[in-house]
């Protein structure tokens, strides 16, 4: 990261990152850094989920702690993050595409999209937060909406026209640079 | 597990795991199990969190999938349970002891107390599962009573009879070995 004179980052000033282009894990860390700053502030507690790792093997050296010597990455049954807000569980997957137009689906696993139908089906407010890297453009697309749009195409991707139309567009800030409790804000509201 | 002529398993004539003792997954199994079963049936979405394992090294042989050849455990900071139930985010922690009169409070976490009290704070039905495995005796201790307790005790366990007297006994049956959700309706009710 680039340190301007002034000590500030390139993102600061903007109140955008310019930086997330290119690196897929740049959404992950806005997140992350966003959970941890709701946590600090008893806004929110919601977390990211350890990645599932299968463990084949474990070596007991001596005087030291267990340590894995063969594993392999498995998939998840659920999302990613999840956690609870004003006493509503959340949860939902995060995404980043470098696509300009449209959200290429291939990314967006099956047993993910079921996942997300069952917890909003019990009451979650569950949804996809979705991120341009190259348009520096981040949207929330609820489950419903996003569930009505699979089942009424046999599209591959989702045009960007219509995710401005039927996402929620996140804000970013120096605290909170994936700031989507914003956007749930608004939906908490008229929901009641 | 041993198989009767009649093919059924010890725990079900029973009603409970005849098995269990001595066996630190015991509780676990069960308690997946029964989530498993909610889930199938559609009754709640509730998943065990995948344990966090920090990975340190990872080859990639050719034509293989990725494989992990260092890697860690790392503690949790946060419960190993969690999802929603009738639209309430649902988070507890699960424990099992040998002990007979009381449950150490060793074996519960200050990072793990404290994620409780947050979650409860923010609305979450919030409590940890404790097992007497000798006893063959499961409770639900929601977060707010074990709390209290915690900030007027000096003690380093919890007594079985503050538990009879403060808990809920957790049923088993065969297709829900770890029944929880029975007591949280209870609970559910008397809170609204």
């Amino acid at each position: 990261m680039i340190q301007y004179p002034s000590g500030k980052r390139i993102r600061n000033q903007e109140n955008k990152p310019a930086t997330s282009s290119g690196r897929g894990m740049a959404l992950e860390e806005d997140i992350n850094a966003t959970n941890a700053y709701y946590l600090s502030y008893d806004i929110a507690n919601i977390h990211k989920k350890p990645t599932p790792i299968q463990v084949v093997n474990v070596d007991y050296p001596a005087r030291n702690r267990a340590k894995i010597t063969e594993a392999y990455y498995r998939q998840s049954s659920t999302t990613d993050y999840n956690g609870v807000y004003k006493g509503r569980a959340i949860d939902f997957e995060a995404k980043e595409t470098r696509a300009k137009t449209s959200f290429p689906l291939a990314s967006l696993h099956q047993h993910q999209i079921k996942h997300l139908e069952s917890v909003d089906q019990h009451g979650a407010i569950a949804f996809v937060i979705i991120r341009f890297t190259l348009l520096d453009e981040t949207y929330v697309v609820f489950a419903k909406e996003l569930l009505s749009f699979l089942k009424t195409t046999t599209r591959k991707s989702i045009p960007l026209t219509w995710i401005k139309d039927n996402g929620h567009e996140v804000k970013s800030t120096y605290t909170t640079p994936c700031h989507y409790l914003e956007v749930l804000d608004k939906f908490i509201k008229e929901s009641l």
